[in-house]
């Protein structure tokens, strides 16, 4: 399969002939094998995950510096660090990225953490409120780039909004496939962008697995998944998370960040490009921990660190935060070896614990994340309570999603008072 | 009550003590009398609106546009133009605006818009994903140079929402009345900020009344109402949307804009804007023209306007753009004035038509809008079909608002098909 559409969009003889920018081949992360860029995702070889090799040789720092802060206030500031063509701007696209990095104050007083020391990156920002808006970004760049001309998915949430939104506006067809059984709100908020949306008669697995059965099959021709034969495209997209914290802190990587675990992808792109950054010269070469995060329903990662293990054990996920309920992560095990080479760690906190950061994060700097915002915030209480996370130094925290989307995890919030509406009942109230 | 709080925050000899950059007075738009800045609305000589009265004398052109344009990406880069303190962008607040002006050439096909002349002001990207939060921003400077400690209001919906966050972020107490039975989700989207959140049994105007009543008494003393004794500072928010939009075009005027009505105070801001920066020099004088839109279930200007009055009938609201449903707006007579001096008109839409609108925008550009976008972009497409706009000239559209606020209008959107977990059933479906 990866052989036959590796044909179809390069050319034997002289590689790769889709433009997308500095990207110059897919090289597998396990055994090093490459191959022109195409709509592939495993390596040929040895079954390894494939991605981006780039050729930046031609950059200088400081002109690569000044384009990039003359860019656009968004990821495509980034494009000559990114699979994309030099003039990615000028194409329709949901242009996500440039989110805000809230200096914390009021949080870090709360958790103990040094004044200034303390920032959220806030992706609810995003134009459909997750960071899954700058990964199919990407996918899309390259889904243009293959001649595809459907967009699809499989997802429970964000990433169905995300690709729905983005093929709009991109005038691609789009086809998101989710377990027919999904709660209504999440299903109207995907169903908005006007394309297909399917119900699988199963669980997400086998949304999943017909998924993975379509992409092999004639009738998948001209489909682009965007995490699945997009994959080493769309996951270059947190690669920006990265750039876009250390531009905001004046060109400097942060002592600590906290990041959210899924799938994985989003730490180990991270980490990937704050060491572009390093090697471009951009940033000063300095130490730094990523720490990863995790929900206790759903924390084969944070097990398998705390056990000392190189590999990841499944798990069954069962927690409120679903954005990051995967329980067989692919890059867990490369999480793990980031997290242990930084000097990090990997915590999980129980679903209480979500809520209550949830509340926290609202109540001390009016952001209200999704529930995965919970999970970085509620996992950088307990590193700092355990030692792990240094509160003198400089600590990022993740928020990658949007409150309005999980309404239901602080449902029990609720009115402070009932009055009458007059001066008396109020007093009676005890309000002022 | 107006002169006495004055006399609270002012010097009686040299005028003004507050620093609110080129801020200089309060001035009444009926009669002109003018008061120094203080946390009053109403003049004291004709019961007249007061807004703010600047000093931009000393402002060079093209040295402005500099500092403009190398200021941060969100509204604090038009501080030399707004009631705030030169350092606003060093304090605590929650930073909104500079969202994205979306090029929308597929709806503009959808609407028989000349290509590349529509275009999109997307004010869900704000941090409480609608432009309350430009207002609120400049009510929350106001209350800090006032003292003020608590940050309160009347609302049912997106207000709420802005001024929790703002206040939290920035260390205000605040405290948010709505009607006691208001949905569920709504409560929860006010409360999940920590601040007091009380209902009031009652509808919407008792709750208003009791709020004027807070105001003149004692025990509201400390408070700042963003949209009452704050209002002139708050009001000027909607001026960046105006500063905005010309800049993302180029620093140019756009020849038309679709601009939704609530209490009028916003488009009549926008206009101010326009006209501020024709006269700073920082765009060209040219004609524009300014459309206000309705819903019919609450159509009081778009009624006025018709029937060529000068005063607007207040209405009894019945739409599901809620947020648009003021009855009787403050600014209306503004508002006509204003459609009629620039050749715009004003116009409203029923309830199926805001819902297709809704539909319609997040199909071809992936904006999921709130139904006060609804509002915008069906009036905008009867305005067309009326021959009153311009499919030929540039026009921007106003989206004030998320979708994610208001799912019911949209909840009939769903599945395209259910299939089983096979390829067998997804050809049935028809999909390929």
């Amino acid at each position: 399969m990866a052989a036959q559409t590796v044909a179809s969009t390069t050319d034997s003889t002289t590689g790769s002939t889709v433009d997308l920018g500095p990207a110059a081949a897919l090289s597998c992360r396990e055994c090093g094998h490459r191959v022109p860029l195409g709509p592939v995702f495993a390596c040929e070889e040895c079954f390894g995950p494939l991605e981006i090799a780039y050729d930046f040789s031609a950059y200088d720092t400081e002109e690569l510096r000044k384009r990039i802060e003359a860019g656009p206030a968004n990821i495509w500031r980034y494009a000559p660090l990114l699979p994309v063509p030099a003039d990615v701007a000028t194409k329709p696209n949901i242009n996500p990225g440039w989110t805000q990095l809230v200096k914390a104050d009021n949080l870090a007083r709360e958790l103990g953490v040094d004044e200034g020391k303390l920032f959220i990156k806030d992706d609810s920002g995003n134009p459909t409120h997750s960071f899954k808006d700058r990964v199919v970004a990407q996918a899309l760049e390259a889904a243009r780039a293959f001649g595809f001309t459907t967009l699809s998915c499989s997802s429970t949430g964000n990433l169905a909004g995300a690709v729905g939104a983005a093929a709009a506006r991109a005038g691609f067809r789009s086809c998101v496939f989710i377990p027919h059984d999904l709660e209504q709100g999440k299903v109207v908020m995907a169903a908005v962008y006007g394309g297909e949306l399917v119900g699988i008669e199963g669980n997400y697995d086998d949304v999943n697995r017909f998924c993975s059965e379509l992409i092999g099959d004639p009738a998948g021709e001209g489909w682009g998944f965007v995490n699945v034969n997009l994959r080493p495209y769309y996951a270059e997209g947190s690669k920006t998370l990265a750039y876009e914290i250390c531009e905001q802190l004046g060109w400097q990587i942060p002592d600590q960040l906290v990041v959210p675990i899924a799938s994985g992808s989003q730490l180990t792109k991270i980490d990937k490009g704050l060491q572009e950054l390093i090697k471009l010269g951009l940033v000063e070469d300095k130490p730094y921990k990523i720490f990863g995060a995790q929900a206790e329903g759903c924390s084969p990662v944070s097990v398998a660190f705390k056990a000392g293990h190189d590999v990841v054990r499944p798990q069954k996920p069962n927690t409120i935060a679903k954005s990051l309920a995967i329980g067989n992560p692919a890059d867990g095990p490369y999480v793990l070896d980031i997290a242990r080479r930084t000097g990090g760690a990997v915590e999980d906190v129980t679903d209480e614990q979500v809520v209550d950061a949830i509340k926290v994060l609202a109540r001390t700097e009016g952001i209200f994340a999704e529930t995965a915002g919970g999970v970085t915030v509620g996992v950088t209480r307990k590193l700092i309570e355990d030692g792990l996370l240094d509160p003198a130094l400089t600590t990022v925290v993740l928020n990658t999603g949007d409150g309005l989307k999980t309404l239901d995890a602080v449902a029990g919030t609720g009115l402070t008072a009932t009055i009458r509406p007059n001066l008396d009942s109020f007093r009676e109230a005890g309000l002022v």
